[in-house]
């Protein structure tokens, strides 16, 4: 079987690739299937190196780039390539190109090809908003406060009705933000969810532009690669028409995050975080909810991880980072 | 001012026209605006004969149709084009073309024109389905199972983000079924909510397609022309982020409006109706809900036709039935 991963040269898309080439194989239908060939297609040039891997670099709202990257043999797509939130706030354009054209170009390259692959969407709680219950369920109503959060509903709309019709066989999953992330602060609203452990970490300051007692909803990168192939995994039938889950992460707050950077790492680091606020983004990130009911997403295997500590060591390992 | 309805010559279209025509003003800010030019945009010429309309024949889809349409002194835009449920579900791209791509490009030439016009964008309960609360509200989450549903769902999506954006001055009406249509079946799944009592007034036998207690959401042809005008007169700041508005309308299962027809026209009457169920209806109207809170659109002006009875004896009116 091949497989392919949209935005396979980014940070969950490379993870992603390793640890499938890692696994040589997915559970489906009960029966560990080979992967034979896995297709990343991104924008950049992937670093991964395995004759199993095959790069299509290009534009994914290029038609042609996308009929060279699916085909009959395709049995699975994790589609994750997007442009982040700030970037598709700041540039509408871009945005709708890539978020929601390119996302429904994809479907309909299944829908020619009608092989109906399993498909795996990576969604985002920027597509609740403004006044919402204390709890928020997997259909607790889409209210979308941003273009990002606008194109992420639109793209998960079009793919349950690309399920139901039997196109493609969907699955949605919601993303809590992902951090610890590796590497550079990028235009993401959350980008400072990861900056203000990541940076200290490296003996780097780093501004927290939200109020300390901001709810963040956080996965950590082992933990949404987890998901990601859990969902493909997962049984057509279990999910029925509900094609959209929100999956498990910590409800913790900016403070509460700082906090167990302490405990881990000790006052010198944590005391490298600053607390500037910033309007634009306590404008997005503020409508982002942080209770949770995840109790479908816990039935159909999905797992949050135990602990902010825990994932601040986890970072620690994967970066190298002496604690 | 220029007026624009797409769909001009459908049949909201066409109605909403002559109650335009006949006011000729819209009262926009405390002031009464002249309507100096009535644009009626759709696929067939409109049938309407006065000096400030002027018919604009072409498929909304095409960008030169639309471009002939709107200009900056185009200030109300009224979007009632679309390809109605049935016909969606049977032709998933013409659906997609003309709900989807068409309502976009429609937002897309006024953000280009940069005159941020009043729209009244006409979405439906279809955007609703599966398990509902007791009571549906304004933000009760979409949940549409079919195409259409789906389409309209994504026009509303639009016109959320394009009016926070500043783009347009966007306002959502969630129509109840109208009821009663004057005219023939046509391909949408409720065209049977208008034939169990359009034909039996004429003569003519209908069948009823789901069963006797299925409920209905109805509005009156009347009522909704009168909600379409409330819709574009609405002051922006009264609506604020929250663009969408479920109409009021009435509850009444098919049995019930059998009832009614039984009581203003007589035994021979509605004896007409037949009771043969059809699944591919059932699967479609059974997921529309009946339950409302409106309270939210009952502050913003918009009302309710009183009863069944007097929607029939309305509709005996207009199009010239004794009783
Ligand atoms: N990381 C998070 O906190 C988070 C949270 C919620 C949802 N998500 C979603 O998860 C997915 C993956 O996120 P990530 O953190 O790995 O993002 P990322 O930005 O690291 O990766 C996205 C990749 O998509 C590629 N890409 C962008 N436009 C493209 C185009 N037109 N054609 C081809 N490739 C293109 C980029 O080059 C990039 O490599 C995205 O869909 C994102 O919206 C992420
Ligand atoms: N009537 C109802 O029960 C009801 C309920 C909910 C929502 N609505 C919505 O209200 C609006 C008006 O409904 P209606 O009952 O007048 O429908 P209608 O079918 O009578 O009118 C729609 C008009 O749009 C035109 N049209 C279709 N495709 C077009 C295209 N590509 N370019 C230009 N014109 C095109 C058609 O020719 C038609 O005249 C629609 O958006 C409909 O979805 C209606």
């Amino acid at each position: 079987m091949n497989v392919l991963i949209t935005g396979g040269a980014g940070f969950l898309g490379l993870q992603l690739a390793r640890l499938l080439l890692k696994r040589g194989t997915l559970n489906l239908d009960g029966k560990a299937v080979t992967i034979d060939r896995l297709t990343l297609l991104d924008v950049v040039a992937p670093q991964i190196d395995d004759a199993r891997v095959r790069a299509v670099t290009g534009d994914l709202s290029d038609p042609a780039v996308l009929a060279q990257a699916i085909d009959r043999d395709t049995g699975a797509i994790f589609h994750l390539a997007a442009v982040v939130s700030g970037q598709a706030e700041a540039d509408f354009d871009l945005g709708m190109r890539v978020n929601l054209d390119a996302s429904r170009a994809l479907l309909e390259t299944c829908r020619q090809l009608a092989h109906a692959p399993r498909v795996v969407f990576t969604s985002s709680v920027a597509v609740y908003g403004g006044k919402l219950p204390p709890v928020v369920q997997d259909d607790t109503a889409l209210n979308p406060q941003s273009s990002y959060g606008v194109q992420k509903a639109i793209g998960e709309l079009l793919l349950s009705d690309y399920s139901r019709r039997g196109f493609v066989d969907g699955r949605v999953l919601r993303l809590p933000t992902i951090s610890v992330r590796p590497g550079k602060p990028n235009a993401a609203a959350s980008s400072f969810a990861s900056g203000i452990i990541r940076e200290p970490l490296s003996g780097v300051a780093a501004n927290c532009p939200v109020a300390p007692e901001t709810p963040l909803w956080l996965l950590s990168p082992r933990g949404a690669i987890q998901a990601l192939v859990n969902g493909i995994e997962l049984d057509g039938a279990r999910i029925g028409n509900r094609r959209v889950v929100n999956l498990p992460g910590l409800s913790v707050t900016a403070a509460q995050m700082v906090e167990a950077l302490r405990r881990v790492a000790g006052d010198a680091v944590a005391d490298r975080v600053t607390w500037e606020r910033e309007e634009r983004i306590e404008k997005i990130v503020g409508t982002w909810p942080a209770a949770w009911d995840v109790s479908r997403a816990r039935e159909l295997g999905f797992e949050s991880d135990a602990s902010f500590d825990d994932v601040i060591r986890a970072y620690a390992e994967d970066a190298a980072v002496k604690l």
